[in-house]
């Protein structure tokens, strides 16, 4: 086990579960929390799982990233609504040649947060959780939890397994967390978005559950199509996503038990939509490569307006 | 004012008021009802217009096309997801060389109804009305009431004004609806589904009116892309439609007070949709012809959905 030190900025659902999981197997970790902070401080994190309950009566809490220590790896588990912050919450938590690891949905935030910090390293997660925060400091993981981490590199070069890389995932494996590698960031985020764009959308825009889209012709016919377009996008960036694996996510969704995306949670409890980071990022680097994706634009368009008639 | 004898194939919120305005004029008009059927032929029509209220105390009504007399011209008034009942409907009241008159929306369905009669001139009419069926025989003419006519021949030819055209004309015109002539009906429709298919499709898929779905920054943008799918729809069968028209049509709805469109209505009132003829016949027609329609396909298949999933 390694001596890194690890902060978690965002305690819910996401952060507070992979968080307390790596307190849980002996690592020093601070957790930031907003409208949490009081209950936490006080009586710490109870993690109802799937693997079995636990609760860490005690844990390091904060309400301001300027409290807390310089720590080695600071794990940004925000909604990507929230990333305007990252400018003033990143500099102070993180160390000098340290490493920002972010555990959120999308494509282009790695680029963004390597802008606001020097000489420290970008790794992005992608996370299989299914989990949902029921009261402040207490965590209901209900399903998966593995993370798939690729280092960034500019431009989103290939940048290879790194040590780095190999002493979290180490870090995450002792706690119980399965990892995999992947040596291309983009293309591990490309593939991600196979999935993420035609459920969260649709789900949210025909108030859908994944179960009723694979049941009806129609929007199975379209989810399909709109995820051939998330693979010519992904081609727009030099990246192949074969056709089988579009195939194998069609089927692995119909095998799901019915699912409310975490768009759709999001719509359903008026907070904002992350269609920037998951849809209109996408398809802004895919007209820079002059590729257009018209189905992934309609989709954008409905949800920005949904979005904003939602928080009016 | 000619002799002609009208017959009416759907007594509600537009075949009863133009068959009412009809027979106020003087004309021998034949109304076939369904549901309203006992009350209409007790108590006639109650027609409530910004134009003036009248009442018909007696009108020849109907729940049987066999009892009906054969007619000159037969307006077919019900919505398009009834026409599968033409082949039953139509052959007993219309007379040989007669004329069908249809006031219905979308494209293709002329082409239908000259499969079903022989000998008979097919009139398409595109209508420009806000009317409501308030109670059975109770209308509520709220605002406009134009027809535009166009004569169908073989394949949309344009056909021209015939002589036809200009007598029916002249009968609603004496009784007060304005009516403009085209020579090329395929060109009028096409030019009715540029308004018709966005704002019919989204007002259904985001729960929004006509003003909230300008008002917006994003699906401003969308219906514009889409009418501009509707004008390369139009071109995949020889029809050139101005953008400078598309302009206009845009402007005319941001001006036009906030209007619940008629397939939101329907909609509402868990009534089938009339997705075929509007948005999948036209999607057919451009594919045929090799020209795809990537919005307009996506706005079908969530329209689809959701009309199947009002229904049960």
């Amino acid at each position: 086990m390694s001596s890194l030190k690890y902060a978690i900025l965002g305690t819910g659902a996401l952060g507070g579960f992979y968080g307390a999981k790596l307190q849980k197997a002996g690592h020093e970790v601070h957790f930031l929390l907003n409208s949490d902070y009081e209950k936490v401080s006080q009586d710490g994190l109870l993690i109802q799982s799937k693997d079995g309950d636990f609760t860490l009566p005690q844990v390091n809490a904060y309400n301001d990233v300027k409290k807390m220590p310089a720590c080695d790896v600071v794990v940004v588990a925000l909604k990507t609504t929230n990333n305007h912050l990252l400018p003033q919450l990143l500099p102070p938590v993180v160390k000098d040649h340290g490493t920002v690891l972010l555990l959120q949905n999308g494509l282009g935030i790695e680029t963004e947060v390597s802008q606001i910090v020097n000489n420290v390293t970008v790794i992005g997660g992608l996370c299989f959780l299914c989990s949902n925060k029921i009261l402040p400091g207490h965590i209901h993981h209900l399903d998966y939890g593995q993370i798939t981490l690729g280092e960034y590199a500019a431009n989103y070069q290939p940048a290879g397994i790194t040590d780095k890389m190999r002493k979290i995932a180490e870090d995450f494996e002792t706690a119980g967390i399965e990892i995999e590698l992947t040596e291309d960031l983009l293309l591990g985020r490309w593939k991600k978005l196979v999935w993420n764009i035609p459920y969260n959308g649709l789900s949210v825009i025909l108030d859908a559950t994944t179960d009723e889209l694979m049941a009806n012709l129609y929007t199975r016919t379209l989810v399909r199509e709109l995820m051939l377009e998330v693979k010519l996008g992904a081609k727009s960036t030099g990246r192949e996503i074969p056709d089988s694996f579009i195939q194998t996510m069609l089927e692995y969704t119909v095998k799901m038990k019915p699912y409310r995306t975490s768009m759709k949670i999001d719509f359903d409890e008026s907070r904002p939509l992350e269609v920037e980071a998951i849809v209109g990022n996408p398809l802004r680097i895919a007209a820079a490569n002059d590729f257009s994706l018209p189905l992934i634009r309609g989709l954008y368009q409905q949800l920005k307006f949904l979005d904003e008639r939602n928080r009016n």
